[in-house]
């Protein structure tokens, strides 16, 4: 069928060409094509296909079409578990790599995790224990190959700022750790509903400058509070902007600060930055950063624990959990006001997490250029914190500096996340002890060279060439985190985000256009200045959907652009304005307080003696137009397909003076 | 210079329309116009004409252009009490209308200020106190000469629910009136502020279907309460909603309702309707609605008197004090708690009396063809709250009922408000007494008359017409008034109307374009079957800006387009896609991510052997293709101006079959 259907396409086609120079006659003078009248979609079919279009926009269940049953179970086993498809391929040369990028990026995750369980104000141990049941889960039901997922340091700040917003991590161990787990549960079941319900587009509300602005402040105030670790000191505030962390810095300079301390940070620091100097420089020894936190941390215990420098006032980790993940279940609040609280902070920072997650799976899977489905991924990082809620981790999500090692290493597919999980299972199993005379200092140095990553100037500068709005967004998501808090920041970046859509679609654009010479194509006159105006016609774009917020401001604008016009000609003497072509193409829907709009411009431009004429509405606007009478108000003469066809016919004035 | 430049547009026109039939032929061989790249605007020009386009679309200043300073002083004062404008041309037969129509609209306006303060829990005199001040203020300052200046159902019913959220109003009444006040001192700063900062159009964003909605909710859950009144029940829930109404009318209708006053309100409602029957039905008689409520008034107060029938259970009005406004400045909360309260209060109170204003404003307006400055007429609506709340008045605003009666008595001016003014004036100087015997039932029966006009039938079937998803706002706010209560409707209203923005914006419509028999114009081929399409090439028009909100769904929106097609061809043994046009009239703008977006595009469609054309890009969007490099990436000679120059261009296979 699609081929008779293409062949009498082409006979058209062949027709149409051989008549070009007729036709061509003809357009520019009487020949018209009748604007489509499209028939009229049931209410009921136009409303599926746009909940389908909302929600289920990739079709995801194309695959199931035509297939016998036992195929249709084996392929939604498939699409929940994808390890069951990609397995199958697996192979020996594959695991090479994965096992090499394992690994590398288990060595880069351990001293990393007990660094970030810090900004979340929780022992050392729960960074380990994140770092073994999700990945393992996520092996099993995630979709990207590159991904390395584990504890964050955004959203351990986030989730350590929102909980000590509510419980006191130093008083209330217990109940924090357990307003901990809750959280994680509820961020969970938030990610896997967003991903079932198909709701997944909501994550795009964030948007890229948004994003962008808001890392550059976190890394900035993660930063700012490893300077604690780093400096030695003791007293030290629990806000995070940072005027408050600079006056608890300078305020305890001279009898708060360790030598000792900052002599041995410094000097690791110098260390890490050089070796993701080397890293930079020479993308073949990235494995040098990613090794280089293993080393500090081997190179500095011993140097602690031969020269006793905890006695000099040097602090160190002390004590980490031996084992692995204790069961957690029955810690999380299923009751009363802290579930409330918790279901509260697990929503926020599941989105962030959710947000960093499907961010880094899309660079990379566009990278290697693979489908990645957004809505079955959240699913996978939803249950992976849910399960993970009930081992005693907090959120964990996919770590964009991680991933990236995870990648250069020659990851091939999840299995290097089992890897990674297996080395820290063994960490948990037997050398967490090792770990008492780690001084904090170098957690510090290690936290404070991974979020300088986080700053993207590059980003940044393009944003601010590309569009001054997408700036303003992302310098207030990162001044929100600095000067304020992680939270403000985020709401800042939201709110900017949706102002912006909602300026767009309060006050659209209009242009007077005219015709560009020697071709019948009308374009914006400010655009293109060759364009020339019609005598007695006045030719107005809207470049916006005509809804109730912004219809007022259309009316007017339109009537304004006539008014200007028409005192203009006045003042020259010209012939006044007799028609107003309102080219509709980028109209693409219109409501009834639109219709209303249009009518009352009808009304007015009537009494000034003005014909309101509309070329090419689109189909849904047409349908509109007829279905509220407005088409036949004004006159179905009136609506053309083209500017052009509008201006041949409604300026027989100008037509005279050729 | 005008004229020149328009002689010179008539030259061009002329040279252009000379050479028709060659331009034509050129047109469909090799004759391809340059993509205008506009001279690149300066940002902060850009910023500005932004700013004032958002903010002063309507060019306030525009009279004040080259006028001397001191007739730029009398063009201000103007332009604040708009009074000193029209008062110079004010006569005696302006006069006789503004008279007649006071006249009429004070006689509606007493009896229903009685029964609204009661909505919102105050006492009679409240009402009528709010029906002396506001008027004469607006007098001076507004610019509406159709307004009818007051207290309002609907205003009052939100009011009041807000308020005994917050203060008993029986047990607590003076501080529930201090609420009172506070809540109108800073409705009237709302109003003001948002007409100064000129954010009036702010209010747009309650979508016309959802004040449909609303206001038939709020109608409906008025009458409701009037059951109280009408049935004589004594104890009545404090809810609203309509379930806990019937059951506390129908938990009391063994022994709570009174017979009496069933027959006085059951016999004045009758005659209520009738009287607004003869009223629809003969224009002229206008005025026997309009004073039906005053004879009732006074018919039953009298027919109470004689009988003693408040001995027989009747309820009546009882007390109204003497007196006009006491000064109640001192009495509003400006520290504390209250303040907090009373300023949310306030905030949404004084928006919604805000939208009904300006709606009635702009109604009458439209009628009798004047301009109205919606931020002047916001301040002037905020001002006279203010100076209410100092002086013992609650929320007034436009009574579109009483605005009605006010247009069709024959107003000319504001001083019909005066007039009313007055005559409430002397009222409450010296009639006040009389109330006492009024039967609560009358006042219920005039108002359930008076909001029957709210429900608005017609406006609600036609929305169903045009726009579903506007209806189900309309339904949404409706059901939320009439089930849950008068803050959950406002807040389901203003949600839908967001996420219809929000949706539009999160999934625009693709269309695939064809080529129109007999013309180079290319149109949605769902639209016009006849509409062919091009061998090789697909053409695709996006119909939105591209956001970061939308950015990802349409390049992954395109790219299904082109699997489609290509599957399509493949079945049909018909040649391969080669170029992709994406036809850009309608993307009116595009930020960082969409850039992005198109940059993925481009990168997949390479990898297929598919070549990416743009046609039609805006100025806005041209500009940032360029600064992003994204121009260059594929290529300038893939911009085109038109679709049907790029389809000239990029498909030399069809060019060889003619």
């Amino acid at each position: 069928m699609a081929h008779n259907a293409d062949k009498e396409l082409e006979t058209k086609e062949m027709a149409t060409r051989s008549l070009s120079s007729a036709q061509c006659q003809v357009q520019n003078s009487t020949y018209i094509h009748k604007v489509g009248v499209p028939p009229k979609q049931k209410f009921f079919n136009e409303f599926t296909s746009a909940v389908k279009e909302t929600f289920f926009a990739d079709d995801p269940l194309r695959h199931f079409k035509d297939q016998t049953k036992s195929r249709k179970i084996i392929l939604g086993m498939q699409a929940v578990f994808p390890i069951l498809e990609w397995a199958q391929s697996y192979n020996l040369s594959k695991f090479r790599g994965d096992l090499i990028a394992g690994l590398t990026i288990a060595s880069l995750c351990i001293p990393q995790d007990i660094g970030y369980s810090k900004l979340a104000n929780l022992q050392p141990q729960y960074g380990l224990y994140s770092s073994f049941v999700p990945p393992l889960i996520y092996a099993f039901m995630g979709s990207s190959r590159d991904i390395a997922i584990g504890p964050v340091a955004v959203v351990s700040l986030l989730l350590g700022t929102l909980l000590q917003n509510e419980i006191d991590p130093t008083k209330n161990a217990a109940e924090y750790l357990r307003l901990a787990f809750t959280a994680t549960f509820f961020a969970g079941i938030t990610q896997a509903a967003l991903g079932f319900l198909r709701l997944g587009f909501l994550i795009d509300f964030l948007s890229h400058a948004a994003v962008v602005g808001f890392m550059a402040g976190a890394a900035i105030t993660i930063a700012l509070q490893q300077l604690k670790g780093f400096l030695g000191i003791k007293k030290f505030t629990k806000k995070t902007d940072i005027i408050s962390v600079m006056h608890s810095v300078f305020g305890s300079a001279h009898h708060g600060w360790n030598w000792q301390t900052i002599l041995i940070g410094a000097t690791f620091l110098a260390f890490l930055l050089f070796a993701k100097y080397i890293g930079k420089k020479n993308k073949k020894l990235f494995w040098v950063p990613a090794i280089a936190p293993l080393i500090s941390v081997v190179v500095s215990t011993f140097f602690v624990f031969i020269t006793h420098a905890e006695k000099q006032g040097v602090q160190i980790v002390n004590h980490i959990e031996k084992g692995i993940n204790p069961v957690s279940v029955n810690q999380i609040y299923f009751t009363g006001d802290n579930l409330l609280k918790g279901f509260r902070i697990g929503v926020v920072t599941g989105v962030i997490a959710l947000t960093e997650a499907v961010a880094i799976g899309r660079t990379f899977a566009a990278m290697k250029d693979y489908q990645l489905d957004g809505n079955k991924e959240m699913v996978a990082i939803g249950a992976m914190n849910i399960v993970g809620s009930m081992t005693s981790c907090y959120v964990a999500t996919g770590s964009f500096s991680r991933s990236a090692v995870n990648y250069m290493a020659g990851c091939q597919t999840a299995v290097s996340n089992i890897v990674m999980s297996f080395i820290v299972f063994l960490t948990l199993k037997f050398i967490t002890p090792l770990f008492k005379y780690t001084p904090n200092a170098i957690l510090s140095s290690i936290i404070i060279s991974a979020v300088i990553g986080l700053i993207d100037f590059k980003a940044a500068i393009l944003i601010w060439k590309i569009d001054k709005f997408d700036f303003i967004a992302c310098m207030g998501a990162f001044f929100g985190v600095v000067f304020a808090s992680v939270e403000i920041g985020l709401l800042v970046a939201v709110s900017i985000s949706f102002a912006k859509i909602l300026l767009q679609v309060t006050r659209p654009r209009t242009a007077i256009l005219g015709r560009i010479p020697m071709t019948n194509v009308y374009r914006n006159i400010q655009q293109y200045p060759e364009a020339t105006k019609v005598p007695g016609v006045l030719i107005v774009r809207v470049d916006s959907a005509i809804y109730f917020s912004n219809s007022n401001y259309i009316k007017e604008r339109i009537l304004r652009w006539l008014t200007d016009e028409e005192e203009l000609l006045k003042a020259a003497y010209l012939p006044k304005i007799q028609f107003l072509i309102v080219e509709m193409s980028p109209v693409i829907d219109i409501d009834t307080s639109g219709i209303q709009a249009l009518e009352e411009l009808h009304q007015s431009l009537h009494k000034r003696d003005v014909q309101l004429v509309l070329a090419n509405p689109g189909q849904v606007v047409l349908d509109k137009l007829h279905t509220s009478n407005f088409a036949s108000l004004i006159g179905e003469d009136k609506i053309f397909l083209t500017v052009a066809d509008a201006v041949v016919t409604c300026s027989p004035k100008s037509e005279d003076e050729v």
